[in-house]
C-alpha cells in the first residue's frame, strides 16, 4: 500500500463539461451522474481512497461503447471501464475524473462452441453468470478469483484464483478479444483457433492491462469439461514450512492438483468462527483434484504419501460434494472471515508470489514479520503458484497504524523481490501497487510506458494506473 | 506464399558503411563481411529468395548485444537477429540490408532451478542442447517444433509443434526474457515467479515479435518432469476426415495426449519410402501418451475405444523405446520425405490452424483444392491443435507453377480464416505470411504498428517483417 499514489491528476474541466452534455442526450437515463451513482463506480473492495467519476454510462452494446470513447476522445476526457467494482487496488478511482464506462448490462452470452470448447461473453457477463449458463453443456469455465467479477474485469486484472495452479490464469485462457480502441474503433485481438503465429500477441497485451489501452466488448474464452469425479480434502501441519514444503513436493513431482491453498493458523481460526467449522487451528492445506475416478484416487494417494513425509496429520479427503462444498465456502468466505477478527478495523488484502521454490522461506518471513510489527494480518495463499495473501486489519484513520502497515508492505514486496517473485501475482497494480513498480521492472517500466503511448497517445484510458505517464 | 513481399525495402548506405567499419573495429574477427557469411543468414529452411545482411556479428554476450544496438541505433542501421537459420517465412531475410546478429555463440544455459523447475538461457542454446544438458535432472523442456532450432528463435517466433496439444507453444513455456530494446538497454520482461499480474504481459509481447521489437538476450523457460512412463502407437483411418473425427473427440474427452499428429496417405507413402517402413499407405495418426504407467495404459485405452469408433485399424501400441523413437524419427524427418518425393522441385512449408471443430473440413477441402489445382503436396498436422503442414512441392523457375501455387495458398489462408482460424499456427509471419494479415486481423494490425512505433521508433529491428510501416 501507498497512499501517496492515490493522489488526483489534472482535469479538463471544460471536456468534462462538454462531454456530460453529450452524453445525457445521447444515452438519457442511461447516463447518470448522481453522487450515489458516482460513488458506487469508485466503490471497491479496498483500503484505497475512493475517487469518483464524474458520470456512469451504462452501454449496452459494442456501438455504445464506440459512441462514448469517440465523445470522451473528442474531447480528452479520461475513460475508466468498470465491471463488478470487486478489483483490490483502486482500478476503478476516477483520478482525473471522467467517464466511467458500466458494462454491467453487457452481459449476454453471445456464442458457446462446446466442440471446441470455447465461447465468447460480453465483458459483464460474471463468471457464476458464465458456470450457470454453461451447466449443461458438461463443460465448465475454471478461473475462480473468489469474487463474483464479471469476466471483463478478470481479463482486464489478469484475474487467477485457486483453480490456477491447474487451469492457469485468465492469460491462458482467453482466446481473443474485442476492444474498442482509442480511435474508437472495435478491433479484434486474434481468432478462436488454439495458437497462431500470427504478429504480436494482443490478447495478452491487453489481458492484465486493467483498462489502460482500451475497453474490452467481448471476451473469448477457453472452456474445460466438468471432471468425471472430484476429489478433495484437507489436512493440517506442525508448521507453515512444513505445509509450504508438501506443496512444493507435490508441484514438483507433477501432481496435477487443481486447488491447493494454504491458511495459516491464524486464518483457520477466522474461519473456524465465521463458518461455524471445528478445524484444528494450526496451519492447513485444502486439497481438491479433477480427473475420472481412478485419476482422482491415485492423485490423493500420491499427495497423501508426500503429505505424511512431512508430518501431516488430520488428513480427510472426501469426494462428498456437501462436505466439499462447505470446505470451500469457508476458503471463499475466509476474507470475511478475516475482517470480522477485527471488525472495527479496515482490511487490506494484498498479494506476493514467488518462485515455489522460496515459498516456505517467505511466508515463514512474512510470519515473523507480522510479528514483530504487532499486527493482525492472516494467511491464504493459492500455494500451487508460489502466491499467497494477507489480509492486513488496521485503522486508517490512525495515522501511526498506516504507516507501520505502509512499511510492512514495502518489506514485504523487497522480501518478494528478492526472491525473484512479483509485488502482486493477481491482484494487479491500479493504485495501491505502483510505488512498486519501478523496483520490480526497471527499464521494463520505460517499454510499458512505450506501448501506452503508441495505442492511447492522450493518456484517456484509466489514466494513472500502473504507471505514472 | 506471395513473393511480392519479398521486395528491397530503402537502403541507408552511408549509415552502412560507418556501421561496418566500427563494427570491425569493435568486433575484428567476430565481424565478417564476406559473401558466404552474408549468404549464410540470409539462408532459411524456405522457398523465399535470400536478401543479404551486408555484415555478419558473432555476439557472445549482452554486452556485446548492446553496443551493437548502440552503434547500429546511432547510425540508422538495420538490425536482425539470427539464431540457427531454421525459420521458414523469410524471418532472417535483410530486407533493407544491415547487421546480422549471430547470437549462436551465446550458448550457455546460465541456470537451472530444478526445485522451481525453470532454467535460464541464452538465445543461441538450441533445444536438443537444452535437453541434453538437463539429461541428469529428470527434466526436459518439451517444445518441439522439429528443427533443432535455438531458443532464442523459438522464443521470437513463437514455435510449438508436436508437444504443443499437452504442453503448449513458447507463449505458454517462457516465463521472462531478457532483452535489449532500441537505446541499447537491456530489460527484464518479468521475474521467476509463476504468474504475475504487475503491468502489461512484455513477455508475451516479445514472443512471437520476430525479433522487431529488440535483440533477446535471455530466455527463462519452464521445465517439464521426466514423465515416468510414456507410450505410444499409429493407428491408420480409411479417410481422413475419421482421423480427425477421431482427434476432435479425443480432446473433447480431455484425455491428455502430448502428441497427436495426422499423415495423409501421401505423406506416409513418402515416409515409407525415406524412412524404410511399411506403413499402410492411408491416414494415420501418430500418438504419444505422457504420465504413469497407469495413467499411460488408461489413455491408451480410451483413445483405442474412440478410434475403434471411426473405424480405425492397425492400431499398435508401445512402450518399446526404440519402436517409438522409429515412428518419431518418421515424423520429423517428414519434411525430408516430403522433398524426396520430388526432388528436383522446390519445397514450401506452409501451416493454417483452425477450431478444432473444423479441423476435418478443412482438411478435407484442402485435399480436394490439391487434387483439383494438380500439385503434389503431403500433409502434416499437429492436428490435436487444429493445426495443419503442407509441403507444396513446385518448380520456382516456372512462373506458371509459382502462380498455380500463389493462387492456391491464398485459397488455403482464405478457408482457414473463413473458418474462424489464423494463416500460420506456428511458422510466424515473416515475409512469406505478410500478405494475409490485413485479412486476417483487420483494425488490429494497426495496433501492432502503434506498439512498434513505441517500442522501435526508427524501424531498425528486422525491418519489412510481419507488417510493413
Amino acid at each position: 500500500m501507498s497512499r501517496k499514489d492515490v493522489v488526483a491528476g489534472p482535469r479538463n474541466e471544460e471536456g468534462i463539461a462538454t462531454v456530460i452534455g453529450l452524453l445525457k442526450q445521447r444515452f438519457g437515463e442511461r447516463f447518470q451522474t448522481g453522487q450515489s451513482f458516482r460513488e458506487q463506480h469508485a466503490h471497491t473492495t479496498t483500503y484505497i481512497p475512493a475517487q469518483l467519476p464524474d458520470g456512469v454510462v451504462f452501454v449496452e452494446n459494442s456501438d455504445d461503447v464506440q459512441a462514448v470513447v469517440r465523445l470522451c476522445a473528442a474531447h480528452k476526457v479520461p475513460m475508466i471501464a468498470f465491471g463488478v467494482g470487486s478489483s483490490l487496488e483502486g482500478q476503478v478511482n476516477a483520478a482525473s475524473g471522467g467517464i466511467s464506462i458500466d458494462c454491467s448490462r453487457m452481459d449476454k452470452v453471445l456464442e458457446v462452441n462446446a466442440e471446441d470448447l470455447d465461447c465468447t461473453v460480453q465483458p459483464g457477463v460474471t463468471r457464476e453468470a458464465l458456470n450457470t449458463y454453461l451447466r449443461d453443456t458438461g463443460l465448465f469455465f475454471p478461473i475462480d478469483p473468489g469474487a463474483n467479477a464479471s469476466l471483463g474485469g478478470m481479463a482486464a486484472t489478469r484475474a487467477s484464483g485457486t483453480n490456477a495452479v491447474r487451469y492457469g490464469t485468465m492469460k491462458d485462457n482467453v482466446l481473443a478479444l474485442t476492444v474498442v480502441t482509442a480511435n474508437g474503433e472495435e478491433i479484434r485481438t486474434a481468432h478462436r483457433a488454439r495458437k497462431s503465429s500470427a504478429g504480436y500477441d494482443l490478447t495478452r497485451l491487453f489481458v492484465g492491462s486493467e483498462g489502460t489501452l482500451g475497453i474490452i466488448t467481448s471476451i473469448t474464452l477457453k472452456l474445460q469439461g466438468i471432471p468425471e469425479s472430484i476429489g478433495g480434502g484437507i489436512c493440517t501441519f506442525a508448521d507453515v514450512k512444513s505445509a509450504c514444503d508438501a506443496v512444493i513436493m507435490t508441484i514438483q513431482m507433477g501432481i496435477p492438483v487443481a486447488r491447493i491453498e494454504l491458511l495459516d493458523a491464524m486464518q483457520v481460526r477466522a474461519c473456524n468462527a465465521y463458518s461455524n467449522l471445528s478445524l484444528p487451528e494450526k496451519p492447513t492445506l485444502f486439497l481438491e483434484f479433477h480427473g475420472s475416478e481412478q485419476t482422482v484416487a491415485l492423485q490423493t494417494q500420491q499427495f497423501a504419501e508426500i503429505a505424511s513425509e512431512f508430518g501431516a496429520d488430520g488428513m480427510r479427503f472426501t469426494s462428498d460434494p456437501q462436505e466439499r462444498n462447505q470446505i470451500w465456502k469457508a476458503r471463499h468466505n475466509a476474507y470475511w472471515a478475516g475482517r470480522a477478527l477485527a471488525p472495527h478495523l479496515n482490511g487490506l488484502s494484498t498479494d506476493v508470489c514467488v518462485p515455489i521454490s522460496r515459498l516456505a522461506d517467505c511466508v515463514e518471513a512474512t510470519q515473523a514479520d507480522i510479528a514483530e510489527t504487532g499486527i493482525l494480518a492472516p494467511i491464504v495463499g493459492h500455494v500451487g503458484d508460489g502466491n499467497f495473501h494477507l489480509l492486513i486489519l488496521f485503522d486508517d484513520k490512525d495515522e501511526a497504524d498506516v504507516e507501520k502497515v505502509e512499511a510492512f508492505m514495502a518489506r514485504l514486496t523487497e522480501r518478494a523481490l528478492a526472491m525473484d517473485g512479483t509485488c502482486t501475482g493477481e491482484h494487479g497494480v491500479g493504485q495501491g501497487k505502483m510505488s512498486y513498480m519501478q523496483a520490480e521492472l526497471g527499464g521494463a517500466l520505460e517499454l510499458m510506458r512505450q506501448v501506452k503511448r503508441g495505442l492511447d497517445p492522450d493518456n484517456l484510458f484509466n489514466p494513472g494506473k500502473i504507471f505514472r505517464m
